[in-house]
């Protein structure tokens, strides 16, 4: 099924594991982006965090985000995707941050003590545009 | 010389060619972010644009940015800087643009008859955040 907002020709860069660049908006409206692991379910984007960190105290303050992710095979070839963080789930035995970390082959393991802050936050994408 | 915001240790994801992710604000205030070509002087970091694009759009209208970059030979090391758009700069010749071009060695053409929509925005690096 075709996703309204998603385009087919460019949804193999959220189905593949790379890293987006998820902006989102400090407390006096200035911009913050940082890179984030994403995985997209055809209909929410999801993305790990913890409580103490800017990305999840901005989308809890105003859930306006955007994302962009480049192919480092084609690094004109990209999506943006505009939307907002619907819904933010707790996290509590860090399962979702495993299985990002197996979808992404994990590198280091998350701080001792992290997982109670560890948080979901579930991006609805309304408007895309691309290359 | 040390620059009072962007950080040695990360300096590099600056002089290296690699994309940063740009985050402007729209006119409703929501985060826009898109792949950019960028080059550091150790006090500016310079992107092509042109007039017709939100980039610009966006920044004449509220020069607050925000710029990501990881490092494609170890994603979790990344830099961000926010900062302002202190300047634009037209670039009539396409001259600036020749220069990116070179530095990311070019794949494409820029549309002909873009030159003189062609424009230098001028970023303050004002604070950086890095892993």
């Amino acid at each position: 099924m075709t996703h309204p907002v998603v385009p087919e020709s460019h949804a193999d860069l959220l189905t593949r594991p790379l890293f987006g660049h998820l902006a989102t908006l400090n407390a006096d409206g200035s911009p913050q982006v940082t890179p984030i692991w994403q995985i997209w379910d055809g209909e929410f984007i999801r993305f790990t965090t913890t409580t103490d960190r800017a990305k999840h105290r901005n989308t809890a303050r105003n859930p306006q985000v955007a994302i962009s992710i480049n192919d480092p095979d084609a690094p004109y070839r990209y999506l943006e995707l505009r939307g907002v963080i619907e819904r933010i789930d707790t996290d509590p035995q860090g399962e979702f941050f495993d299985v990002l970390a197996r979808r992404y082959g994990l590198s280091y393991e998350p701080p001792v003590g992290d997982h109670p802050r560890r948080v979901i936050l579930v991006m609805r994408p309304t408007h895309a545009t691309h290359q």
